[in-house]
């Protein structure tokens, strides 16, 4: 088994943004995809998890796009692999490459596994992860601290609804990325791009929590940004527009 | 080539709702994909259609799933083929089937196509169209009218965003069903499944257009519901719950 997993995924119309591009909450899900399937095929997926009553949990991500893909197009590629196993945590990087083999882009991703019932870390398998570790390149900016915008900014109230549950009932992690996108004005896609988004999930949230999402403008085109309950971030995030 | 086109789907947990079950606006999205790759392969696809600048657009579609897929599963199998042609209009049905051949479920859908300048119909291509025609069986009862329930029920106003246009700058017709889906208080997920669902779309709608949702119980377990502009429907749908 390569230690490294490819995945294509197709570019369908219907999946396009307003200016005909791949968007980001896309790229998120087929990343959260090919990390299932990469971790499936080695023994450590959502199954063998789940047997173990244990689940995985998307701890933090940042995602450096060069270029979006646009329709018409020839198949996307993913590669992903993992570079990093500690007790608690591991890292996932991803490449996007287009039909050419040309980089479109990066990720980098940090998992930790829960209990399923109560909810804290385990230890990880650490000596079956790191049968598939590899030093592939993968020159994405980890995610760093982002300013606790919240005591600064007001909040836009939000309530969580049915689609934005996952299988455990909690705000599913792309999610979001789609609802702190959409804070944005519209004018600001239509000129410029997100070059690197990076958001760091803090505590998880269930239906009927009363929600606050908070953005602040740091400049250089930089945004910072925040979800809350009762005052408290649940998620951090930033996004860096060119 | 086949008529009808057969595509292969696997559940993935990340795109499961908190019961464990696929969405019924991932089903949406699948039977989109579907179509779109049937179309494509059959020559009146997106990049077909572009190219005599128009577009196809969805008019309405009625939705029954006797079963809603779980994880862990076998794939899932779609059928889809062309149903009827007329002047303007062309049907489509799917047939969703399990890895033991078994139906889960089955739609109808009703398709136009439009000039992508004036977003007024075309006339159809007929002749290439019939050449894929059956009739093979697609017990959906086609949706009907749906009462307008917008002239005496309050409406929740819905500002929309980014992630709901597609790429014509509309709203996406599979956001409309999510939007639509989390009127429903969690209690009805958690006791019940939609049986039916039905949607209508009757006029597009753009970013900045500020629209109300409405939705009103009708008894036996069926809602009624509206996307409305200005106090006129753009957008009728009806879920009936068991």
């Amino acid at each position: 088994m390569d230690r490294t997993g490819t995945y294509h995924f197709a570019t369908e119309s219907y999946l396009l943004d307003f200016r005909g591009r791949v968007t980001l909450p896309t790229i998120g899900n087929y990343m959260l995809h090919a990390a299932s399937r990469h971790a499936a095929s080695r023994g450590f997926g959502f199954s063998d998890m789940s047997e173990k009553h244990t689940a995985w949990v998307l701890s933090r991500m940042a995602v450096e796009m060069s270029e979006y893909p646009v329709m018409p197009s020839e198949p996307l590629t993913l590669h992903t692999w993992i570079s990093d196993v500690s007790r608690l945590f591991t890292s996932r990087c991803f490449e996007w490459t287009d039909a050419g083999g040309r980089t479109l882009g990066y990720a980098h991703s940090t998992w930790a596994a829960i209990d399923m019932a109560t909810r804290r870390p385990m230890p990880l398998a650490e000596d079956a992860l790191r049968v598939y570790l590899t030093d592939r390149h993968c020159p994405v900016v980890r995610p760093g601290r982002i300013p606790a915008i919240e005591v600064s900014t007001p909040g836009e109230p939000y309530r969580i609804r049915y689609s934005d549950l996952d299988i455990n009932g909690h705000f599913n992690s792309i999610k979001y990325m789609e609802h702190l996108l959409d804070m944005f004005d519209i004018a600001l896609f239509e000129e410029k791009e997100v070059r690197r988004f990076e958001i760091i999930y803090l505590s998880e949230s269930r239906y009927g929590m009363p929600l606050t999402m908070h953005m602040a403008d740091a400049g250089a085109g930089r945004y910072n940004m925040a979800v809350c309950h009762e005052g408290k971030a649940i998620c951090r995030a930033a996004a860096v527009w060119q």
